[in-house]
């Protein structure tokens, strides 16, 4: 197998899509900004999905579904969120196609348009407090905390694989609260769920904190985030949880009767990841060679090669490969035999290298008579001969030194990435070489905004953690007491 | 908590319709014809898809994820496809919306008309085989055995929860195969794996076999289908299976490379089942107290309700239960101790009756004394106190014998409401009375339209293993060579 990929010194965007596709990842559909999430991405994502399940249910949380289709006229009744949601977005107006009459094929029929049109859910918050209104009724019915695993559409013009499509797969949670406090508590329980997914699971180190105004989630009070810096400098949204204090509760009327019985509007917080995670690892850990899996989130987290000419000694090293791959399974480790005899260990190697295997390993019949086996990870691309020996144990200490070590190398990048700056002029030649700039800001819109339009530099995030400093905003030189994360994004 | 249900005897129909959401199962949504799945009945759900899941990667499946819209012109690539499907669908014809010039909300954009239009997925047949004309040049590329999760829309003009709706969830398996004998092969082990799955975990029996023509899947060779009766004597066919022959191969320009260097049209088959399992879960085992859930499906196996006058009554109790539910834990048996202070226990057992929760535990001060508790089983409502030793053994052999015993009163409901009937004045009457109906046939369409025009029955299924026997059809008097199904059905 040759190098497929453009490297990503060269062009780094090109080396993206190489590896998504080359990967079989994911792949343009015939619809435009659509994709098809092939089977290899899609047993990624499914176990993104298996941990956040069980993470949101330990937190409280029960999952339910609801209707793909929003009418209208839902987006009205909260002043930003339409504003925010119901531009760009797919419209159902019509519920039936009919013959055509000239014999070719069908189009749509005109006596079947809808009264209201209907819109493919962006987002659900109006549905969702739209039923919400007949689940609520008093503080015994508070909190409600349900989370949905969905598709949603927006019409993007312009998309990329995984990072931005049409049509993307997510979870949105959706919280009812008796109390302000409750619900600012919850939106902060669930940024710091995200959090930790990220660091832990796809050893990825992330930021959190606040959005300024202009970047807040259209209809929220306060929306949190969490951002990641990615190998080009660019950082990456890779979850919000929004605050929206009653503003849905007052548009869908969702009043519950409080303890002294009397009538409150509810309070609210919803919050989501999506199949943008996905692009998120990619772009974390990856190299010129293909994916770099933190094991954790690895469909195949051990790959065997068998090394033979001869058919006897495949079958030699199958009977040993069969062992391992007992006591690796016995251990929770899933572990692949590639015998495919219609490849060379080479090609297998590069084919398991550019699908980010953790671990390889090597059989031959030279390791049959020593009992041992060639071992490669992949984050180093090490190599090294181990005693049979205890091999699951050992393979249990590689991977987790793996999901360590690449943890430990993105946050060391991001460190080394990240800039304290109090000039404009040094502002505006940081921000061009790409990472996270700390910098000053008056906290105006109108200043982030002049920001953006001459540097393409928007405020990631208000750090939570933000230690208080006095300063002065690098772009209008007013005062300001906390630095702010610039940079350019995805 | 009083009766709040229609009896069944009452009204079958109403009878569903209050469980269902009583039950907090489902819901009718805002958007006509689209219901939102609570979180309980979500719960159950979510059990099925898992079991389903493991079910299909056990058979050598993975899952991916493709777009939810598909251009128009698609459908009228199969001729049969587009009479069966391209009809009653939602159908997207804008992208955007703009603020309404008198300011009231949004209005559809008209210079944001798609060029053509898009489908809402009513199932995927047809993107999924515009794609795997990529995915497939050689024999090496298959079996090519794919399955997906998904909503999908059909536009249904008379909806009921979970029996018909116009979006539904449910998981669709599209398989390609070199030969013919692989591909019918397959869609008989997925008919068979759908079966497996209603009788050992729905508790549900199943007759198996094809659909007649008329019957049959819209671009399909055969339609494989298992089919159930429902408690009112109607059938429910609860999944179905289809040989696709290469009809979507040549509709899509699929060949393959065969070992002999010849280019080859691909096989294929399809097969789902939906959230319309629910419905044939309910109708099956339920009754005028409110569902009855097969243990292995239940999200909450074993209720305790605590009977106390005082507060150190109720700690006593919950010091008890505490113990019973770190043993049934242990024994992966899923309880929840119901200790709310605000409702006393004839409601709280009324409520959990309702839910179809399999086996409720009730504990007093007395049962402290003699350590024991009141068990009382949800299908039989028979109640017995049982010495506290063991306790989670004998919950789990608790669990088993309802399990057997619903599935026993099903399959039992089925045989004395299976009926062989020879001549047609026997057929209408015995029709209208319900259960599945053995009867000679013809074989042609136009006899099957005459029987449903006359009788609403249709024909469930052609049995796979029905023996061979000579016989007069029913209303035609030709010769036929073995009995069919019919019923009439949801």
């Amino acid at each position: 197998m040759a190098k497929q990929l453009t490297s990503k010194s060269e062009n780094y965007s090109q080396w993206y899509n190489d590896l998504v596709t080359k990967a079989d990842l994911a792949e343009n559909s015939a619809v435009r900004g659509s994709m098809v999430i092939k089977p290899y991405g899609y047993a990624i994502w499914e176990k993104m999905q298996r941990v956040l399940d069980d993470m949101f249910k330990e937190t409280g949380h029960q999952n339910a579904y609801f209707p793909l289709f929003i009418p209208k006229s839902f987006f009205s009744k909260e002043a930003s969120h339409v504003e925010g949601f119901a531009k760009e977005c797919a419209v159902v107006t019509h519920y039936r196609l009919k013959n055509d009459e000239s014999g070719k094929g069908v189009v749509v029929d005109p006596d079947a348009k809808l009264e209201e049109e209907l819109i493919v859910r962006p987002t659900s918050e109006t549905i969702i407090w739209d039923t919400y209104r007949k689940w609520i009724q008093s503080y015994r019915d508070l909190p409600l905390l349900i989370n949905q695993w969905a598709n949603v559409v927006r019409w993007e013009m312009r998309t990329r694989l995984f990072l931005r499509t049409a049509e993307f797969l997510w979870q949105e949670g959706h919280t009812a609260h008796a109390t302000r406090e409750e619900a600012v508590k919850e939106a902060e329980t669930m940024l710091g769920v995200y959090a930790d997914f990220a660091e832990k699971w796809m050893a990825l180190p992330v930021l959190k904190g606040l959005k300024s105004p202009n970047e807040r989630f259209a209809g929220a009070v306060e929306t949190y985030c969490i951002e990641a810096l990615m190998q080009d400098g660019k950082a990456l949204q890779a979850g919000t949880s929004h605050f929206l204090g009653q503003n849905f509760a007052k548009a869908f009327d969702v009043q519950f009767l409080n303890k002294e019985n009397k009538l409150e509007y509810v309070w609210a917080t919803s919050w989501g990841v999506s199949t943008r995670l996905m692009g998120a690892l990619i772009m974390s850990h990856s190299d010129d060679n293909g994916l770099v899996l933190p094991p954790k989130l690895a469909p195949i987290q051990v790959v065997i090669v068998p090394i033979y000419r001869k058919t006897e000694q495949l079958e030699a090293i199958r009977e040993k490969a069969v062992e391992i791959m007992k006591s690796l399974k016995a251990k929770g480790i899933s572990v692949k035999f590639d015998d495919r005899d219609t490849f060379k260990p080479g090609f297998k190697f590069a084919e398991w290298e550019l699908k980010g295997v953790p671990v390889r390993f090597a059989i031959g019949p030279r390791d049959l008579e020593n009992n041992t086996v060639e071992v490669a990870r992949r984050d180093t691309l090490e190599k090294e001969v181990l005693q049979m020996e205890n091999i699951a144990e050992k393979t249990e200490h590689l991977l987790e030194s793996i999901q360590q070590n690449i943890y430990q190398k993105a946050l060391d990048f991001r460190e080394e990435n990240t800039f304290k700056v109090d000039t404009w002029d040094e502002f505006k030649e940081r921000i061009k070489k790409g990472g996270f700039v700390l910098a000053h800001w008056d906290g105006t819109p109108e200043t982030e905004e002049k920001i953006k339009e001459e540097t393409k530099a928007t405020i990631r995030l208000i750090p939570m953690d933000g230690k208080k400093e006095a300063g002065k905003c690098i772009y209008s030189g007013k005062d300001s007491q906390q630095r702010v994360v610039f940079a350019r994004a995805y």
